[in-house]
């Protein structure tokens, strides 16, 4: 074997298992929003194998001959290659850990997992929901024994979405956050409190629709490679740089929730859509980890959407659109209606401010049922006893409380702390930013492209070329959560007059 | 080998191969509903990888061997496993005809002709489709004559969507239809006319959202296995009797265009729905066939739908939702304006009456395209110079003409004649009810599970079990065109006053 048959033979692999990664991701898609109820039992045989299917590629013998020649003269690669085949080694290493049985049967269980959770949710059942979740975490579990016996079975967990973090990182960024924001928190519960409720109905969900439209047009997201629908729970999934969806759920009683997932999950899909085309059919064409793409939608969402720049356009935007409405409060009124601070019991649409403590909680849960400590039976009253520690509120029932977020039917298990991170790193893209241009000048003129090339240039366009930490590095030098908490001091002393 | 072992040889190769199955349905669903328009290409060449994959499965070695024993030791076997077999056999006879890449190849050509055609019919650019469709008519031909190259390859193409059904018989049945039609279509254009257009625009879009419901629940469709979906041309689609999609198109101008698209659709939905559930996992769980399936939805679209027990109780259902507006006209002028007959330009919204006028024009397009008297850049004209010969009306641009339809784009070609054959079935059908039980009673009492009944007996839960011939006999006895043509000319008379 040579060089070029070693590639030649990697790409057809690739190829193939590219269409069937496109299918998983359609199938998906699909189980989220528009398939019937009742379908999730065919989709999840269907899943199961289409895994068989895919670990079969993987594992092909001569495909894996040709990556293993390749790895081994990967020095004389081009870059793009060289990261790849690393990658691909990596991949193989870890899908031969975890049998083929388990890996079908564990998607399997998803796919039903997560028809059940939407089921669950809507009854506000929690009992409906439990014995899948056991199942989830105990799949979970398995697999990071799997991955690596030697390591703690919850860092092995987090490694799949953050490469290289562990509880030790976090606990340390934990402690400083909330030892920063708790006190703030309190002092913000002890100021004049602000009333939003006068403006949240103000406009009706087909209203919602063209409010997305702005939001869509604001951010600069190609319609042609990026659409809009509605599901249970806001999220973007894409196939690849040209197809990418974004996904919201519209409230009647609160216009506020849907526009922020708009612009929350369209950071998300600014990111896949400027991924650099020499990345495209490898494994390198996506977002380089959880962290970083959190840090991307939560950069539009809070430091460019919950600016003054983007609330003054935003209200003219209103105005105009549906005149008379919004002038019921004034533009300082409203700037300090959507950056509104308050214990709250949605994670998906708190302020700015409370946000990271929804996180840690789920972070403390995820924890403790890894190593023993809880049960899935006692998850909603250890749930509801954290809020109250945390947030100092009752949460009323599990349909807002345990049961609110997808992740964990997706068995998206350590995944949370990347919002938090992904919050913090933003501070510090804003700082960098700034020494730069100003982004909220950009913001301000409707034309967000400066913030977009800062972005592409040194994040979108270099995909999974990099480890998220190297990454980060490259563009911020050291993560320091003390701009992020500096960052949120500044802003909430000032709209509270602290 | 024996035969347990051969079964479940082949058992385990079919439930890959549906897993495909199931993923090219939902591909081919996200493209023809919320896929973005720039994902085409990349959809191509998943659906060309896909088509490999399936074309291994269904010549796998060890599969061919296990159905080579069953197919010998058929008459053993029982009555849903042998003619499982003996489909089987068939299909991987055709599958072995057509080269593999020639067939992945063609899989790709229309995931992208697709695309163009709906960009091409928005922009009513017909020079934007041509080359396309002149690809996906040589692919067509080219098919035709790798299939059976003995044939005359209209017929070969036919015979894939309606087994046994060939030229021949298509032009006695149309001449037959023609010659009773025609006069009728001239005596009702000398009747007084009716004017339908003070109710047309009465409801919204998001009102006719609602009105869908009525009709989803008025034909007894199962939402927890049929769900509703929104598109360009309406559709049916479904993955297996637990999901079913049906597609509709809105229009502000006229609420009943997509009224009776839902309960066409629902037709092809219901049949779906019905099928034996000893048939499941088999190749023989679906509709039989083309015509079988759109004599379903015809019947539910025009023999019920159209009934004056049907547009009484829809006239109630609208009276009782938004009150006063329909009250405009009394039932009796509601049930003249639905069946309003007029030679128009688009085939889905055609009368009960000119309806088979539309699918005589597209079958003998399609003939001489195929026996090369024909090229694709004259269509156009010829499709608009039969709008004059056959009915009277000039077309006054591609868009509502060439372009109108989505089935040459899908290589749905010598598929049209199975409307005009299932709308004659209908009349047959309605014959044989009525000497067991009243129709329109059930419809006027709003439950029609009398006719879901007979039709699931009769038709539906047989799946493919027999050829369409066979199963239309088995209901019906011999297929009479004049049993249709005696009940257009009933009911037409009626209304029309000739």
């Amino acid at each position: 074997m040579n060089k070029e048959q070693a590639i030649e033979i990697l790409s057809k692999n690739q190829a193939t298992l590219a269409a069937l990664n496109h299918a998983v991701s359609i199938l998906y898609i699909d189980g989220e929003t528009i398939a019937p109820p009742g379908s999730a039992q065919k989709r999840a045989v269907t899943l199961g194998e289409l895994s068989r299917m895919a670990y079969d590629l993987v594992t092909d013998r001569e495909a894996v001959a040709a990556l293993e020649y390749l790895y081994g003269v990967r020095e004389e690669l081009d870059p793009v290659t060289r990261r790849n085949v690393s990658e691909l080694w990596r991949d193989l290493d870890d899908t031969r850990k975890i049998p083929k049985e388990e890996a079908a049967e564990y998607s399997m269980l998803l796919a039903e997992a997560s028809a059940v959770w939407h089921e669950a949710k809507v009854k506000s059942d929690y009992a409906l929901f439990a014995p899948w979740l056991e199942k989830v975490f105990d799949g979970a579990k398995r697999r990071a024994a799997y991955l690596d016996p030697t390591r703690d079975p919850y860092d092995v967990t987090m490694d799949q979405f953050e490469r290289g973090l562990t509880s030790e990182k976090c606990d340390a960024f934990f402690a400083e956050l909330r030892g920063r924001i708790a006190p703030l928190i309190a002092k913000v519960g002890d100021a004049e409190q602000v009333d939003d409720s006068p403006i949240l109905a103000l406009y009706s969900i087909e209203e919602q629709r063209k409010i997305s439209d702005f939001a869509m047009d604001f951010l600069g997201l190609d319609r042609r490679y990026c659409v809009l629908g509605e599901t249970e729970h806001p999220f973007m999934a894409n196939v690849d740089k040209h197809d990418v969806r974004i996904h919201t759920h519209y409230y009647a009683e609160n216009f506020l929730w849907s526009l922020y997932s708009v612009v929350h999950e369209g950071g998300h899909a600014l990111y896949e859509l400027h991924v650099g085309d020499e990345l495209t059919g490898t494994s390198l064409a996506g977002g380089c980890s959880m962290s970083i793409h959190e840090s991307q939608s939560r950069f539009f969402e809070n430091y460019i959407g919950r600016s003054r720049a983007f609330t003054d356009r935003f209200y003219d935007f209103l105005l105009d659109a549906y005149p008379s409405r919004i002038g019921i409060v004034s533009k300082d009124e409203f700037y300090r209606m959507v950056n509104k601070a308050e214990p709250s019991l949605i994670r998906t649409e708190a302020d700015e401010l409370t946000y990271s403590m929804h996180v840690m909680i789920r972070y403390d849960l995820e924890r403790r049922i890894f190593d023993g400590s809880l049960c899935v039976a006692d998850l909603p009253r250890e749930w509801n006893r954290l809020y109250g520690e945390y947030l100092g509120i009752d949460v009323p029932d599990d349909r807002r409380g345990v049961l609110q977020d997808s992740h964990w039917s997706n068995a998206n298990i350590g995944y949370f702390p990347s919002y938090a991170l992904g919050s913090a790193y933003g501070a510090q893209y804003l700082a960098e930013m700034k020494k730069e241009f100003d982004p909220f000048a950009a913001a301000a003129s409707g034309d967000l492209s400066p913030v977009r090339n800062w972005l592409e240039k040194k994040i979108w366009r270099h995909g999974r070329m990099m480890d998220p930490t190297d990454l980060f590095r490259s563009v911020c030098g050291e993560f320091r959560p003390s701009v992020y908490a500096d960052y949120l001091e500044e802003k909430f002393t000032a709209l509270y007059n602290l």
